[in-house]
């Protein structure tokens, strides 16, 4: 069981792979890629405990040599320390243009080891090694890397594709339930923005796909993935199309950063709350039909996740401080806050023409049920 | 007196200026490139006393505002430390990516700049206003931005062309002559790499240039910047040709790593002595004649630059340890180092073909002469 993607981008196409058991065949689709026979691996320290002597197995198969190392685990690893850590790190280990960096782990790794190869030496070639259901179905993808600031999630960064991406979906099997559907927000994401089958689908298949049902599994990355791969087709710089990826995000940006990026609130699931307050604000400004943010919270709930603001422990700033930690997100555009909106489940669209007040009064709705 | 280059890459090509007084004229050449007028402009404390203002001026006549912030002068400046705080800087300036950031200094500022630039939100656009004879004929041009590593120089960047490189030639009227003659290493360069008429020209107007002659700087720098703009628009990334830029540079960088980056040897001095011992070498390897070096080295002695290992001050490290300093190069190619050598005045070539010994011999007997 093998599915391929291409990411057919001129000058540096590549394929994501994703089945069951890769990383044991890690060393066969490196070594055609490998000037010499060495690879410099970076992780972090739980992805490292269950998969590390797997991956070095794998890759020893075909007399590939591999340098690790690890990083502490968690949203705080994206940052200029650890970033330059990672770089003294690649330097240490005498990496060469022609070499190949290896990001072994979650969104986490992926974005910061793809943005340390991307820097190093004005750019080194670097293959993704997801090994969290989030970073298989997007993060993994698409060329965006980067670190946190003071100031917003992902404000530092690099557009740099990855060279391979080898998505071995036995690894989620070791994922914890939350970590597992916090990547499923993602999933979920991808039909709400662009497939309305692909969501009917995952209505139906997302329980068995939770519970462990591999071929559910590999499909459920396989069609992301390709999503993914033909937005990005389109529009690599997110000029465009692109931000269409974003659908929940600006919410979701806010929320974390509401948060400290802590546990409180994960990744995958700030997306689906948001996911689901961007079908309510799409709702409220006459774009859709009412029915559709409660058949998205629906289905995120028979999920067993996140769904609203109440599910978000703790206190949160009111709704003008949520909309105010909005201002810093990427997607502003000359000072207008840009959303994802949708006329519908599975069609998406980006817009700078949101009223104020429909987004405030999303969100005091939002925390007064809390 | 306005000379204009354009360096023509698909997609990111964009203007070199040339002339005197450009910087109250800079309001001119950027108003049509903003979404809305306000600049933020990073500068050094040496710079900004001297030219601050000006560009300020200039920049207000068509209505632009402008934020500024300063950096410490020197090498020291491209850091890790540095490009963490011009990066918040810029971020709590809220500059967005369809605002540009302004480069304004030497080498320093514009390396370290334009790499903040190519990294915030994953790439903004920025317009170099070299202040240097070494930033207005080298570094300003190009795309090759980043910081310096423990490892070795410019390790760790990002290739980003800047928007527009406006070069006042009547900035450099208050350059030191030290750090005149340090980007004039660099002017050489072009002549010895590519162009034997121009060296016969610098032979003939070099006097003059160094006192103050402004046609001959305007002649000087357009030479320069049509050179490498020539060269960089046939291999932007340097997979090839543009590796030539680098004559003299690998000796440099080793000279520069042995002296800590300080004011003991300035980068276009390490240039200097670099070209005179790559010809010693390709003379040795019987590649060109013995005059070429001889005329290569009168020349900067005429023009009263350093020349030999003899003219750095301090202690050095022995050959070997010079030869070591060459092995954290970016020019190392799968563990073998990479040479420009010339097989005459301005008739350079890329080569990995270089005995060991030879390189031994041309460091030690230099150093002997000390």
């Amino acid at each position: 069981m093998r599915e391929t993607v291409n990411v057919n981008l001129p000058g540096r196409g590549y394929d994501v792979v994703i089945g069951p058991d890769l990383l044991a065949e890690a060393g066969a689709y490196l070594s055609p890629m490998l000037a010499r026979k060495k690879v410099a691996v970076i992780s972090d320290a739980n992805v490292a405990a269950l998969h590390l002597e797997t991956l070095r197995a794998g890759l020893a198969a075909t007399g590939i040599e591999m340098a690790a190392m690890t990083l502490p685990p968690g949203e705080a690893t994206k940052s200029w320390e650890q970033l330059n850590i990672c770089c003294d790190w690649l330097l240490d280990q005498k990496v060469e243009r022609r070499d190949l960096v290896i990001a072994f782990g979650g969104g986490v790794v992926g974005d910061l080891v793809g943005f340390a190869a991307a820097i190093l030496r004005r750019g080194v070639r670097f293959v993704q090694i997801p090994t969290s259901l989030l970073a298989q179905v997007d993060s993994s993808v698409g060329g965006k890397t980067g670190i946190n600031a003071a100031q917003g999630k992902n404000l530092i960064g690099a557009f740099h594709q990855p060279s391979l991406v080898l998505a071995d979906t036995a690894v989620l099997g070791t994922l914890t339930p939350r970590d597992f559907l916090a990547g499923y927000g993602e999933v979920v994401k991808y039909g709400l923005l662009g497939d309305a089958t692909f969501f009917d689908w995952l209505e139906r298949q997302g329980p068995a796909l939770a519970a462990g049902d591999g071929a559910a599994r590999v499909e459920a990355v396989r069609r992301s993935v390709q999503m993914k791969a033909d937005i990005v087709m389109r529009d690599e710089t997110e000029q465009g199309d692109r931000a269409l990826l974003n659908l929940g995000h600006t919410f979701c940006h806010s929320l974390e950063a509401a948060t400290g990026y802590s546990d409180r609130l994960l990744h995958g699931e700030g997306v689906a709350i948001g996911c689901a307050l961007a079908f309510e604000l799409s709702a409220r400004l006459g774009l859709c039909s009412q029915e559709d943010p409660s058949r998205v919270r629906a289905h995120l709930k028979a999920m067993g996740m996140k769904t609203d603001l109440s599910d978000i422990a703790g206190d949160l700033p009111d709704a003008e401080g949520l909309l105010g930690l909005m201002g810093q997100d990427k997607k502003v555009v000359d000072g207008q806050l840009r959303f994802i909106l949708a006329r519908g489940i599975g069609t998406a669209f980006v817009t700078g023409d949101v009223p104020r007040d429909a987004v405030l009064g999303v969100l005091r709705d939002g925390l007064a049920a809390r």
